[in-house]
């Protein structure tokens, strides 16, 4: 699809210059073949350095766009990146894709469905009821339980095991929302790379990112019905326990211990060796490696403890 | 089964008047063909205003059933419904029913069941391991994931996406139990009704009525690893982010957000635009709209915030 | 696998005698023909009580090791036993087991598969996308809805119901950390028993034990995505609402029950007939019976309402 197509699809005033979009993108990482869009002011400084070939802005926001982009203003920025997405959104299954790559030594169960373009490494125990979509990658010697759902385009890496009922790069729960309350699905067209050497529980959920990738880096350890929004970074030997839900753009440092039912609100950054107890609710970034919380808000745990030896006087 | 077999089951005293019972419901919703029940002194009224068939009642409470229904007399009312309530479960599959029948332009996995009696619109994608069961109904151009279960009796609208693993449709948690501490089943006879235009995440749980309809209104969009009890009713454009958990019988206006790992108790109404930080906890209903709430107990999201302030200083 | 191979794969320092080595366990369960091992010096009694063949220890706590064990020095116990547990785990399916056995009057669904060596009763309902693993038990009037999924060697009552996406027997969270913060599983040799009459809801998740079982009692009620961890033993009749973990090595009494979105932390004793109110959190053992719990942390319910009443004025 070229940017005209693109522009008349959002009804976007549009000056000159054309081009094929490759893909949507965000305003850090999309180059010169990519559409970007900018929904907030706060924003001006990453459209000013942004290398994208267009951006859909607001017309406030239009002065800021630099010569190397093509401005696509339109009124409501956010809501028409939405309508735009689901140009760019694969085909769930494609038939056009090779058949299935299967490695020396995999065992694959006849009730499992490994779609088109899909490769599987060696040695690999692909069980009853497993769905692998279109091009995504199983490395070497992985275990996927039964009913497991790797989404198109996944990657996961070798030495994983994936129990059962868990879903790999189902959509991030994104939509723009327009002044009668009404939503529009923001098509999810990233994927989701589970590094190597990753176990993950039963019946947990692993988004794909809106844009890019979510990661789980090697050796991380996901507990059961744990909920990983889209982009989220989960560092190498971090540990999700039971119940955790990290919301959409967390970024962890290594080893992160989340315990069972914590959760933290989106796009935080949090140290290395962070350990949050169960329950705690992460609302802010942590800048320093290697210390303990919990609670809802967060505290430090010796704090925590603290306060509830004044809570329980307070009850007296 | 006509109500001397249905007072037989239950052992009930049972003076005159006998009619082919339809299926049981509640005082509010039953016709003259149908049983009903009262288990709690509480409803005296619905008793009287009802125009159910008949009525399972303990002694005391006869004198309040009308004259249009018959008094079926037993020592526990609630449990002797969980005992009639198993008759009136259809089968789960049914051989009688007929073939399947699909829309033009769908493409249904050969790895997917779809049940006899089940009916699924035009140019919807139904996955791998994705099961439909007997007359469940799915609308236009909706995509259903691999291993996506809908229940019989169940209905999806046009345009839905559901993700894989999510569950529509399973038995409400609904349960008598007697002096011993024994649980007996309320068979759930009742459906899920997912009106257009409605996205939900994967492993989320929506549950059956146990009479009735449970309700997700067009627009809505749920997360991944959501409950939503039995009997509720889900506003229009409702938003119910990551692990909230709606008890049975809640009913929501439109544009009701429930933040990530939020909940309701049963049997609360939440007034439209009403917004539930995360986390919240619901225990009573909101009457007024526009609100933003949080906090368990819940507060106005701006109390929570001073007491947050107070509970800082507290601490120092 | 005998003595000498074990002491060889974890290379421990071994004085002598052999013997084949059946499994491993801990040190109040294993027998003279399995391997144990102490990873904390709290241990010292359970040490000296162990009728193990063989005890994995540090140098320091050799000298606790009962002269009818024989001690395998390492130098870091707990990752050694995890690097050993591999060697136990039976392989996920094995051809050379018997077809598997189905009772008479069960109706097995053509799209379910039922591993070798398993054994499903009489009248069961095994429906589509349903995974029964290796010797595998399911008793009589069972009902196994849509992808369910059944671990190997675990054992399913008669008279149960468990709803779709659920998942028996997945491996409990367990793994050994080293001084590099690197993770190595634990293997969950052990299995879950479901007595008879549990019914259990969709997309929950119950873990196989590390050693012995997971055991749900008969009568037991289980709600939606609830976690229930390895080792747990859940007492008769108990309810466990959506969204409740129970971390691994709880022991319930009988008619527990455990509101939504509650929680206990690990290795608790919780009395029979206690009552812990949605969303409490238990990080200590319940001695006494009957009483009712909220808050977190947990106090009685009675306090948590008061307390309750203190933080409202300290608002104002």
């Amino acid at each position: 699809m070229d940017l005209r197509e693109c522009a008349k699809i959002i009804n976007a005033e549009f000056d000159d210059g054309n081009f094929e979009v490759t893909k949507m993108n965000t305003l850090k990482d999309a180059t010169s073949s990519e559409v970007s869009f900018v929904a907030n002011a706060k924003y001006v400084k990453d459209i000013q350095d942004s290398k994208a070939g267009a951006i859909i802005v607001h017309k406030d926001m239009r002065e800021y766009v630099p010569s190397t982009a093509v401005a696509l203003v339109v009124e409501n920025p956010y809501w028409e990146m939405a309508t735009l997405s689901k140009y760019f959104a694969p085909p769930i299954e494609d038939a056009s894709l090779s058949e299935p790559k299967i490695g020396e030594g995999s065992v694959v169960s006849p009730k499992a469905e490994i779609a088109r373009g899909a490769v599987v490494g060696k040695n690999c125990t692909i069980m009853a009821h497993v769905y692998v979509g279109a091009n995504a990658v199983v490395g070497d010697n992985t275990i996927l339980y039964p009913s497991v759902t790797i989404y198109r385009d996944c990657k996961v890496g070798s030495d994983c095991i994936i129990h059962a009922n868990t879903t790999i790069g189902s959509d991030g729960f994104g939509f723009a929302t327009n002044k009668l309350g009404e939503h529009r699905k923001i098509y999810q067209n990233g994927n989701v790379v589970v590094e190597d050497n990753v176990e993950i529980g039963s019946s947990s959920t692993v988004d794909r990112a809106a844009f890019g990738s979510t990661l789980i880096k090697h050796g991380v350890r996901i507990d059961n019905l744990v909920q990983v929004g889209h982009n989220c970074i989960i560092g190498e030997h971090s540990v999700l326990v039971a119940q955790a839900g990290i919301s959409g753009s967390t970024t962890m440092g290594r080893n992160v211990v989340m315990g069972g039912q914590s959760a933290t609100a989106g796009h935080l950054s949090i140290a290395p060796f962070t350990t949050m107890a169960a329950r705690s609710g992460v609302t802010k970034s942590i800048q320093e490696s290697g210390l303990t919380f919990a609670g809802f808000p967060l505290m430090e745990h010796r704090l925590w403890l603290k306060l509830q030896g004044k809570i329980a006087r307070l009850i007296k």
